[in-house]
């Protein structure tokens, strides 16, 4: 990729954000009524349900304070952080302190605390939140969450676990993902010598139990010994997931080797190198990729045996933008050409399928081929996070890409 | 219908059960090695994973156990029924006596009792097969299950319950529809003193809180009293559970009711006949038939609102037959060619769709223009059931056409 190259694809990824994607949860998401955020959003904005899913209120917090603290300080993203933060430390912990699913729009929970991941992006919510207004209680609350987490983390589901981990134990690769991403939100929150081991060992059990060097593949579900259990659950591959991880891990460790390459392999387990790590992505997006239809499917099996989800050939907005952001990462870093082209192959796709120039934003859902299957900009799991996010990774990388081309 | 006509429908219908479906099972999905049922097939039935799911061993028991009763007492059939019943009389109840979820090949426990439709589909398999068996402790296992389901129904998940019923106390159809099916499954092993107010009670509550007179809809969700919760829950259409519970509906009241309709109209609340149910299928075809591509789809939302289930376009096969059986029944009760017109729409579409003349049976996922999303065709939702339950009951109101053309 050339410097003048870059730095277009950077302004038509600014544009996208401040253009597209911000002014559409500005414009319709904000609940000044009864604060928080509404969540589900038709095509062009109209509410079709009023009630609140904790991912997606921490996420947007989480949003907000980040476009306020690294793209500008504009007192309307303050706000607009405010109003999701101030909502959910009214009405967002259960008892124990664990965060609900779901609320209702004024606040009364609806689904029990059973999943950690609402804790997981309520805590990246509260942590930058924290951080641009300089509420204390924020940032305590923030840190009361990272370390609930780590308790919890090891049995994540508690007394709602429905498998019977005795007769298999299964570990899937969420939790390490997420311990990935919140190690980037809670830079300086929590001391290095508590974050770095956590990046380690998240590098260390993606590398070694969920990535399988001999069949040249990144496995959603393994054993704690890195085995893949029988069947379907042991063949199943999630590329969206897999090239998110994959990207979110070389992130973390070249953040951390601040200084280059070899300090950030540093983190990466024996024998591996960043370079390495790339390779994967090759893997993935090779199973991944619809040569029929363009895109990149939900879930593959390995062996191309049946899958027994229903949406597995469906095409899905994260997917592709988290595959994009990888991509362009593992250009950057190799500087090899394979990476740049699956790059603009997945970024054309993306554009060319998701986009609603009509009423802005992005359709989540499309068919096997590039239809969209369902109409919403927002719902229970499609909010202000994905896009914002990935398109703010993509151009510092691109503003990287211009640095080093100098 | 001419009765030449219900009588090349039957033959076609006892072709499809006894050539094609009933054979595929006993071929593929016997374990000989470890007792029970492989629920996980592929097109050609090539097994792809050997967990085994509650629903479909307790299914397939019942379906091979009423075959024994309903079509010949051949051996095989018998021999198959027990391979189930002995494999979940060892391994399927839990500690405090629900049945898990799922087991592995050789029966240790993989997920956890928190799903009361296990133990149904359990409690309908020993019941049918404690009959034709004449073993005592299947007639005597359904018999507790009966009773245990009766006293766990109005909180059928306890303590796995997610959602915080004070707040939004919805009640879903499903139970309602299962123990009409249960009543008839039952016949002469509960006293008819019990069976009867249960078939009135399901028929109440379906009628009077799930179908909703002045919008026209039978609605998946409601509050206690009738009302529809408000957004996206409220507004769910299941066009195929729909059909589903009215079919079992008015099949449950045609049995009890064996002196004609005016008795069986005494199951249904006041005001109620069983041309008046008729009708609600009418609304719900209406609904939910894909006039684009054919078909009837998965999920609908009432006002054409967006759906936040990604498979809500999809074509499933189990809406498809139970829609044709519904449409038959209806034809029969009432006489009105507009009955006959949806049988035949539906009929036509589901066997031009979803049968594999290739490798037999019928796929079971197909995406909204009508091809096959998932190739497989058995697995954790789908098994010997649906299809071969909807041939025997369409045989049979084909049977009770031609005499009554006589």
């Amino acid at each position: 990729m050339t410097k003048a190259e870059a730095l277009t694809f950077q302004a038509e990824f600014e544009a996208e954000l401040h253009e597209n994607i911000v002014p559409f949860w500005e414009k319709f998401s904000l609940d000044a009524e009864y604060g928080g955020y509404i969540n589900c959003l038709d095509r062009d904005g109209t509410i079709f349900d009023t009630d609140k899913f904790m991912w997606m209120q921490g996420r947007e917090i989480w949003c907000f304070s980040h476009l306020y603290r690294t793209i500008a300080p504009r007192p309307g993203w303050l706000e607009s952080a405010r109003l999701g933060a101030d909502f959910i430390r009214k009405f967002g912990r259960s008892e124990n302190g664990d965060y609900y699913f779901s609320l209702d729009r004024a606040g009364k929970p609806l689904v029990q605390p059973y999943n950690i991941f609402s804790d997981c992006f309520c805590a990246a919510g509260l942590a930058e939140y924290g951080r641009v207004s300089g509420e204390a209680w924020a940032a305590e609350e923030a840190l009361r969450l990272w370390r609930r987490i780590q308790d919890r983390k090891s049995n994540p589901k508690g007394m709602w676990t429905k498998q019977i981990g005795e007769n298999r134990p299964q570990r899937a690769m969420a939790i390490s993902m997420t311990q990935l991403w919140l190690s980037e939100v809670y830079e300086g929150l929590v001391p290095e010598a508590e974050l770095e081991p956590l990046v380690a060992e998240s590098a260390r059990d993606i590398l070694t139990l969920h990535m399988d060097l001999e069949r040249h593949a990144v496995f959603e579900r393994v054993f704690a010994d890195g085995s893949q259990p029988q069947g379907m659950d042991g063949r199943l591959l999630s590329p969206g997931h897999a090239l998110e991880t994959l990207f979110l891990l070389l992130n973390a460790v070249s953040r951390l080797g601040v200084r280059g390459e070899s300090e950030a392999t540093r983190f990466l387990p024996e024998g591996w190198t960043m370079a390495r790590v790339c390779e994967a992505m090759l893997w993935t997006i090779e199973r991944g990729w619809d040569e029929e239809h363009g895109g990149i499917y939900y879930y593959r099996d390995y062996e191309n045996r049946p899958l027994d989800k229903l949406e597995s050939d469906m095409k899905l907005w994260w997917v592709h933008v988290e595959a994009m952001s990888a991509f362009l990462l593992a250009h950057r870093i190799t500087g090899k050409p394979e990476y740049e082209a699956w790059f603009r192959r997945i970024k054309d796709w993306t554009w060319g399928h998701f986009r609603d120039p009509e009423y802005g934003e992005w359709y989540g859902y499309l068919d096997r081929r590039g239809e969209p299957a369902l109409s919403l900009k927002g719902g229970k799991w499609k909010g202000m996070f994905h896009i914002p996010r990935a398109l703010m990774y993509c151009a510092d990388i691109f503003g990287q890409l211009e640095k080093e081309k100098i």
